[in-house]
């Protein structure tokens, strides 16, 4: 798929949990026949783009959740499950500033679920695609002897050339929507309530967890700028996700751990359960916000622009490197930070 | 979604095993809201139609398959797995009499899995894509703590208004392509290998069941004749699948056990199993050819050109009768046999 890729990565003799979910892609990309003249983004982004009809693009992603290893029953209801499954979906296609259309849901299912618990589902998938005009059109249900898996697919459209990771230059800005750690502090606080933390505060986190809001409106209006260069949703980390913005765009990136927009409510938690906010909003993942890079000299007024179109905090966290200075994180005093890469599936 | 079906079968109470997947299809139909206006086929088909951009037809389909309860690493190489869930879904555009485009794999995986076992999944994937032009554009891959899980979604067109399981009419003529239960047998004979049936015939029975073809370029032939009233393909066995053309069409079939096209091989394994060939046909499943309707005077004539286009048989096998006469198999004397049903899931 992309000639300067290296070689496919892994020993066939070596198990899936060595490779990583990232060895695996890779690899995967390395065997893939040269893709037909359609596609214009192929496997590697969270969302595919093709050309369809010839003249208009069609956006394809799809998302699993597997119970127990995405959600827990402890933790979350099958109504948060459900918006869950298409909101991280509908971030996929907002990374891409696209407009979300139609919706297919695969149910993999154990056969003593009850039949309200199915129906809190998908109540909770239906009032997560209404606002966004989403038609939830087909799927499958199926028996599944353990646990529930549930993998939506969505379709979107895009009015222009696909926005990916891959088009960072060094100088430019980086940019993210809202505010980082909030899914975090949400898991830790549902899983260890903490004492001295507002009731308030702890309900906001816990929904940033159960029910993220996915930024469609606003990678719309991040697009519709003409000004960024690339851009990827937080789904999986700050750091793990910044890293496939420098993989793909081949260049380094800094950013300024002041600089990251943390909430209060985020701090208090962090201060209770005595540990660092910026941990969280570097590694947490699942905060589902848009990262994104700009040329400098036009950043702000972007940045400015999306905030009165949407009403969603814009942020300047830090700025694209070349790509010998890796992807680093600064303290107040400007020393590098050791920081905990975010979530990867099988390691 | 359909003003007349009946109400929302299922107490909250029960466990989705007494409501069998299709009470949970009819549930979940009641339940959504009325679709937007580009939804030309929506839920409770196998592949859904919308209309995309105005003037052109998107179908999309997604199946999932389980370890262990669609497919078991004794009986099949993860190679067959991985042409099989693409087959699956091929089949399903198929069935519109569409052309498949593009698929996305999201792959829900043991950490122990090894490397060189995934690389014969997608191996198996992708030789069963090149034949019909589909890229693979996308997907996602996760930890599954048990069980392998696939989903594979495919995005395929359509020239004109789509073939559905719902515009078969009294009198007209159930042709089926191919042949029926071969792929039952060949799992009964992996299971219990049986003396005296050939080799040759219990490879071609094994490969029935490993390696269904998908009937695309029939399909697309049927579709082309204009003739066709209703189409399905035989995912879950004969008499599930017809029954779901009698349910959507609002009419009944009879059908004559002495017409099912019964491959040589399998009458052989059911011979020496002791097994009835026919019931394998009726009720064994997973044989994905395709079945439909079209009025009596123009069946035979469109049976021939679909044959001389393609090289595949199709047969007539009965005829579409009024709804209240329900859905008929015949014996060689003119009695109705009770039939198993076919597979359903959950129950």
């Amino acid at each position: 798929m992309d000639g300067e890729d290296p070689d496919s990565p892994g020993d066939p003799a070596t198990a899936l949990r060595e490779l990583g979910e990232l060895g695996l892609i890779q690899r995967v990309r390395r065997r893939l026949p040269r893709p037909g003249p359609a596609v214009r983004v192929g496997l590697g982004d969270d969302t595919a783009v093709v050309e369809w009809p010839a003249d208009r693009l069609l956006l394809l992603t799809t998302d699993t959740l597997v119970e127990d290893v995405h959600f827990r029953r402890a933790t979350a209801t099958l109504r948060d499950v459900g918006a869950k499954a298409l909101a991280v979906n509908l971030s996929d296609i907002a990374a891409m500033g696209g407009e979300p259309r139609f919706a297919l849901l695969a149910l993999a299912c154990p056969p003593d679920c009850g039949v309200a618990d199915l129906d809190e589902l998908y109540a909770g998938l239906l009032e997560t695609a209404a606002p966004h005009g989403v038609d939830l059109i087909g799927g499958d249900t199926c028996t599944a002897p353990d646990r529930l898996v549930l993998t939506i697919t969505l379709a979107g459209a895009a009015d222009g050339p696909p926005l990916t990771r891959g088009g960072a230059r060094p100088g430019d800005a980086i940019l993210v929507t809202g505010t980082l750690g909030g899914s975090a502090a949400g898991l830790a606080t549902l899983e260890r309530p903490p004492a001295g933390v507002p009731a308030g505060a702890l309900a906001e986190l816990a929904r940033a967890h159960r029910r993220p809001t996915p930024r469609v409106a606003e990678g719309r209006a991040i697009r519709a700028t003409g000004g960024a260069t690339a851009m990827i949703d937080l789904s999986d980390g700050l750091a793990t996700d910044l890293g496939h913005i420098a993989a793909e765009s081949r260049v380094g990136a800094r950013v300024r751990l002041a600089s990251l927009p943390v909430s209060d409510a985020t701090r208090a938690a962090a201060r209770a359960l005595r540990e660092e906010a910026w941990t969280w909003a570097v590694s947490g993942g699942e905060d589902y916000e848009l990262l994104f890079t700009a040329a400098p000299d036009r950043a702000d007024a972007l940045a400015a622009r999306v905030t009165a179109e949407t009403g969603t905090r814009v942020t300047r966290i830090g700025e694209v490197r070349p790509a010998g200075e890796g992807v680093v994180f600064l303290d107040e005093a400007g020393q590098p930070v050791a920081v905990r890469p975010g979530f990867e599936h099988f390691k």
